[in-house]
């Protein structure tokens, strides 16, 4: 299939390799001419804008840094509305608020464009590795077409419902997420404060209530789990600026449904915090460093 | 064996029918006549005061409500001390400060007395069913003599550490369950205001890296686990009251231990908010209540 | 003077009829034809759009809800840039974020206009009474222009700085402001509820280090300020969604420039709660109201 | 007047150096011998423990670090209670929880002694200088004998209520201090990131509703108030650690209450964090330096 892929950074670059190696034929386009250029090595084709590389194309899909970029990528003179054609499905992977990608899809429709969004997870070792999660937002017809594509890049492929549901969905769980978090990082620190072996802490805790995939995959306390981030100096993994952006996306879509979100801004400024001390360029399980003795 | 058990509200009662049922030959001592009466009934012997119960027994068993309770149980001039004889072994069930537990061990100590903490998680229910976890401080003879009694109660009997330990294991796991069950009330709330079906939402955290027992067992909200007290009404379960005082208890215990514990610390404050509304008696789950409009 | 006023609303309808009362040759501009109609008869003149309206003047107010508004009113085709002559003062007194302050005068400046940010403070009562606070972001030669207009609508006109530093001002002040209330609520509360007089306990804040604005003089707890809408049942006064609005420019802001504002944060938390019980309307000193058994 | 003093540390020593300037005779005690023999020199008697010291004298005077001393003074075997006359006014000038004043009071009052509560504010150098701030809790009766005594210690002596009101007073203010110095310094620092002047914005703060002491008198902003702490690099002053005690005790008292201070958590929370950074040593409003990048 002809597909154009715009937006080639640390995650959209690995993701087009993969559609690549499965065969399809890749229009191109980025700012950054050497990733554009060793794509091209690869076997696509570079495009001279998003209008131009989604002219050439049956499907197009879209991962960039944040709304301000996707509402260019699509909605400028030379954006992506303005070479594609009605009817050919396009879907946009960046993390961004739900509004903003309820507002590009309504302008695509008003071209006849159906429009999805499909944030992903699993990071750049996920995107390398085909193995990212899509939590995807469309009609059912967009995500019958979708899927095939998707599935190429990742390994699960999940509908939320309409448009705009998979920011959602990504959102809400990545607030949790940010919040767990800090929880087992106060809970570990507690325990090692008053006295408990923190590996007999984190085995009580992951066969108890207070299990959570902070705890049992990712735990913040370095020695407990051997592949995480706390076990290498929090290198790699998802970094705190990234958590940070998440963060920033669910208080300000909670501050526009007009929905508390109390935890959840405690945790945005404690990763802000952190941010500022320094460490924003950790993973962002190196918020229990905030709970410890510095050394 | 003669088991001396102290404490009989409950949770108590129903541990204590438990080890009549196990065939023990049990000591009773409340303050509530009426419990004793009924225990009496089912083969248990009543003991004028908690030096009396301990006297005539092999072990003792205690299980209180709060930290005051402990001490006079033990440390009264006809407390458990004044009768207990050098090497029996002794287990206090209540859930209190770590701090309490070790002097009260201590005051043990010095008469040759070898005492436990192992409080208990799995609520009235468990204690019926004969399904608790109980988190045990002990040394490691003292751990495995109570073993296979408090296994007659329970379904797991985990060794954290010595005496003390049992308690910060609690207080630890509870500090997170108090914050993971925001962070999912939040998570959810948030969810259904910006317009993403709940069950939907709840899937994908789930199988994501928001995944946490307050989600996917004890979810908070209505409709989504059949079995969750949201789906009755917020009925049953662990009251709000109980979560409270686990939370101060941590709360209290990080503050000598001069820790910080910030999610911890607000978690703790909307909990009180909750009770000061009137809503303490229901689950704690029912915290996600303050997130939605009141009906 | 000829000066074209766009914004009717509550605010700008009493500063209008102040100006006009001064004398100047009012340009009127808003949606609302009835409130343009009152105006009218008092001597003021209706325009058919903002672009309109900045063409007949020789100085510009606007006076709008939110920064949409000012980016529309600004920007549009039929906006105030597209009729405002080169070198006329143009001032917005909308409370705003500072970044849209900056990029709209940016705008204005390319065709050679100053203009300055005024957001006021003093509510619809000192609108009425031409009693308005007004922090002025402007150039030292535009402020001197503007003082002696906006001292016909105000009493404190105050200098803060270059463009966008007048909203700077506006919301780091109610930044602290609405955490102070709570602060002073939660002190208040706390008093009452270990067993104080509130009232002594408000002259020993007040004469002590706790002293602040929102305990001297708009005491949240009911009957110690006669004057506060505490004791008026937290009518008139400062709406909870007007500081909701506030707390929400700050907090945007702080994230913006990766700024922590972790209190901050979680009063505007407290306030969205608030809201969300249905108290929105209420004067904002009414959050201590959260802090007590509801009746 | 014979007087017992006891408690002679960094508070107690110069309050007692002002009663023996004063012209009373006084009963020390302390564990500490050097300053004994300080004070001996100046005219004082030393005591050979707190019930010696009663027993000689005609109003006693305590000055103690916490309330688990407090206990010890009055109560133990050698202590106050053991020696004091009934009929002597005693009054209690350590800060400590409400609780156990009004404890220590009950004790008194079953042998016919009348104690106060008395904590003050003011630091090390309003007790040299004599310009403490009492809070005193007390009968009319007895603050009417305590009160020229006390006078000549300090320069307000307020009278709160019954015993116990002293303490309380004393913890809210001190509550809505902690809160207000963080939300000041929340304020000033977001001000600097969005580019107001810091000069500008605390003057437009302190003659606005966000004016409090912790701006006005204290700004923890270098450069803004010359004699505050904040101006010589956040020493003397009152130390983060003393506001983290006075937060701890308001927090504990709240939690008995069962009365919510979420903001106040959140602020003990970050005083405990600062300390824990290895700051408690610098005044409070150091509290700051989280807010801005470490240099």
């Amino acid at each position: 299939m002809r597909i154009a892929f715009i937006g080639l950074g640390n995650m959209g670059a690995p993701m087009a390799r993969n559609l690549i190696k499965a065969g399809h034929q890749l229009q191109l386009f980025d700012l950054n001419k050497s990733v554009l250029a060793e794509l091209a090595e690869l076997g696509g084709t570079i495009s001279s804008s998003p209008r131009d590389a989604a002219q050439q194309s049956d499907m197009v899909i879209t991962m960039l840094p944040a709304a301000a970029h996707v509402r260019g990528v699509y909605l400028n003179e030379d954006g992506v509305l303005a070479g594609v054609r009605a009817g050919t499905p396009v879907v946009d992977c960046s993390t961004i608020d739900p509004q903003t990608a309820r507002e590009v899809s309504a302008a695509a429709a008003k071209q006849g464009v159906d429009l999805a969004d499909a944030p992903v997870s699993g990071g750049t070792g996920g995107a390398a590795a085909g193995t990212l999660t899509f939590m995807v937002g469309a009609s059912d017809e967009l995500f019958a077409t979708l899927q095939p594509v998707l599935a190429q890049m990742g390994r699960n492929i999940v509908h939320c419902g309409a448009v705009g549901t998979g920011q959602i969905a990504k959102i809400c769980n990545n607030l949790l997420l940010g919040i767990s978090m800090i929880g087992v990082s106060e809970a570990m620190a507690l325990g090692n404060a008053l006295g408990i072996d923190t590996k007999v802490l984190a085995g009580i805790i992951n066969s108890s209530t207070g299990r959570c995939w902070s705890s049992d995959t990712y735990n913040p306390w370095p020695g407990i789990i051997e592949t995480a981030p706390a076990s290498r100096g929090y290198t790699g993994g998802f970094g705190a600026e990234l958590m940070l952006k998440d963060l920033g996306l669910a208080t300000e879509a909670a501050r526009q449904a007009h929905q508390p979100v109390i935890l959840g801004a405690v945790a945005q400024q404690l990763y802000q915090a952190m941010s500022l001390r320094g460490d924003g360029g950790k993973d962002f399980s190196a918020i229990v460093e905030g709970y410890r003795k510095p050394e």
